[in-house]
């Protein structure tokens, strides 16, 4: 046989080598520690609803059982919760995997696909990695999406996808529904509005586009961030069940963890927990902001279960990731412009927000008396 | 806005709608039962590890937390198992997961990918949904794969893929290591074979092609069958790490879930748990075999912890599945010939073969009385 593997398809062949990120567990290695105080995923510090965790627990009796390629149980009650069908929802692991069915099955290689530059890189991962093109606006100054700037970009470049985070990551910016609704409506025509709404939970639900379908608008939700089941993988997509048709052809049919699926629907359920959580992040935010404060440092507005502390410039933000790190405290830096020169800090428990706390102002003396200097 | 979404991506939008399984869920729902006997998707009817399941009950203290996207701990154990490097292996959500990235990443649109026909049917779904061209083989009139013809068709198409289940599903037949060496020597040297190594457990290791990485062969192993985590949902490859870096080009990155992580981590070493499982599921078989001679019925030689009963006909194995559906008993039927005249059972639990057994003997003897007429 041969010496090496033949090449990989064109398309795949062409990608550049990437990862859209570097994990708490790869970097505790490179520190040399056991664990880090994870700030950085925006994981809930506040875990899982206990009764979900029950469900998870007793549902790995039957975990030699694949799960329910349908997700039938869960999917009736999301449509009961969301006023939809079951034919309107797909569940999946992840607003990731979500993500990636929504490029595959709309985006043929070459389309483009409009993105704010600097927002969730998984999106700009898949639009890149199917083939597509991402063509991108930048935030707004203030760290806002620039809405107008997105249609018109849109209308340019015949975009067959628009995408929007609604609480936006890594921003925490949020776009109430009027403003969406009229945002959608100035799109193309034949352009997706691919609502990533994984911050939703965090967002008073009145203020949150109303549940009703519109054709042309894919919703995004996840049970990994209020819900606190990140690690457990699975999200779901409501939209038009022509959609929803058209991701069965495609998607992974046993995708999504038995227990997951179990935990999910309880957490479902849990309305006063996630109510607790939200409040709870709604201090911590509020904590985040007056610690910025204190110690000069601006902080985004933020809608979601994280804040943006501006460090001045991407060199200081970048060492102050790194400070951190060696302060045992996992937090991650926004790519872009204007966003590069902040830390994004997911809001963490009482414990690890002091944690945080201290090492950022003892992070920030070794910063100012070791100055970055500009390249 | 718009009354219906803008059309799919041609590829996509060229798509039948298709489902490779019904789930038994869907079964349960449909005759009105809780929950079916499960010999129909070669689960493990003996359950994940104890160990195993303490590690995944333990992991669920930390579902908040998002996997480690490298599954560094598990690649490292998988790599001293295999006597590879971590390099060689990529883990995903189940081999369905891995064989959706091996036909995406190395077949473009239109290239020829050469398998069985009526082999693993989410191959063809794969290959089908990515747009490349499934060339098939009928199997041998005793159900083996025909590795010539599998070869001359190779050739014929400039197939870039070659798949070869081993030992198969759904016909159980297995093909020893020399004839698999010289099977991947005969292939186009631009092709890949893709070895679905799936119920590689339940053949003696000194049976299966060594160790050793040949760069054109990319081996996938799981942990649904003789491990016993189907619903956990996790898999691994083992190829040339060239093959392993294309694949992190585009793998979801946060695709597994962290409970199943620690399960299969703990599972792996559960060498003498997953020995007791084989040796029963070798029993099982025996007694499958004997069943069948028992009620008439020919079975085909099995490698694997399922066992394939001749019930004569197409129609009359449809049948057979329906009147054991009607017993609460959930078995499936490969759909192409010379297999297709055949029953696919599961190696159940002791209880549950009896179960069977009573079953079928009844069934039959319902199909007797009341001949399926040809059409």
């Amino acid at each position: 046989m041969s010496e090496a593997p033949p090449p990989a398809a064109p398309l795949v062949a062409a990608l550049p080598a990437s990862r859209p990120f570097v994990a708490p567990e790869e970097l505790a290695r490179r520190t040399g520690r056991a664990t880090l105080v994870r700030l950085g995923a925006n994981e809930s510090a506040f875990g899982a609803p206990p009764a979900a965790l029950a469900a998870m627990r007793s549902e790995l009796e039957r975990i030699a059982w694949y799960g329910d390629p349908e997700s039938t149980e869960l999917r009736e009650a999301l449509a009961a919760r969301h006023g939809c069908g079951v034919e309107n929802i797909t569940v999946a692991a992840g607003i990731d995997d979500l993500l990636g069915l929504a490029v595959r099955a709309y985006l043929a290689p070459g389309d483009a696909a409009v993105a704010t530059y600097g927002s969730y890189a998984t999106y700009a991962y898949h639009v890149t990695g199917y083939g597509a093109k991402l063509e991108t606006v930048p935030y707004d100054p203030g760290g806002s999406q620039n809405l107008a700037a997105l249609v018109a970009r849109a209308h340019d470049t015949r975009a067959r996808h628009v995408y929007l985070a609604n609480p936006d990551n890594p921003s925490g910016s949020f776009v109430g529904a009027d403003d969406v609704r009229a945002f959608a409506d100035l799109l193309p025509p034949d352009a997706l509005l691919i609502l990533d709404e994984a911050y939703g939970d965090f967002v008073a639900p009145g203020d949150l586009l109303p549940e009703a379908i519109d054709p042309r608008i894919l919703r995004m939700r996840t049970f990994s961030k209020a819900y606190g089941l990140a690690g457990a993988r699975i999200g779901y997509c409501v939209a038009d069940p022509s959609i929803i048709a058209t991701f069965a052809k495609i998607r992974l049919q046993f995708g999504v963890n038995r227990s997951a699926q179990a935990g999910a629907l309880v957490a479902l359920g849990e309305r006063a927990f996630v109510a607790d959580v939200v409040a709870e992040v709604a201090r911590g935010r509020a904590e985040y902001r007056a610690l910025g404060e204190r110690l000069g440092l601006g902080t985004l507005p933020s809608h979601t279960n994280f804040v943006c502390f501006d460090i001045g410039s991407r060199e200081r933000a970048e060492a102050m990731v790194e400070a951190l790190l060696d302060r045992g405290i996992f937090v991650r830096k926004p790519g872009a412009p204007p966003l590069d020169g902040h830390i994004r800090v997911s809001v963490g428990t009482a414990s690890q927000r002091a944690e945080f706390a201290q090492a950022l102002a003892e992070a920030l003396a070794t910063l100012a008396t070791n100055p970055v200097s500009c390249p």
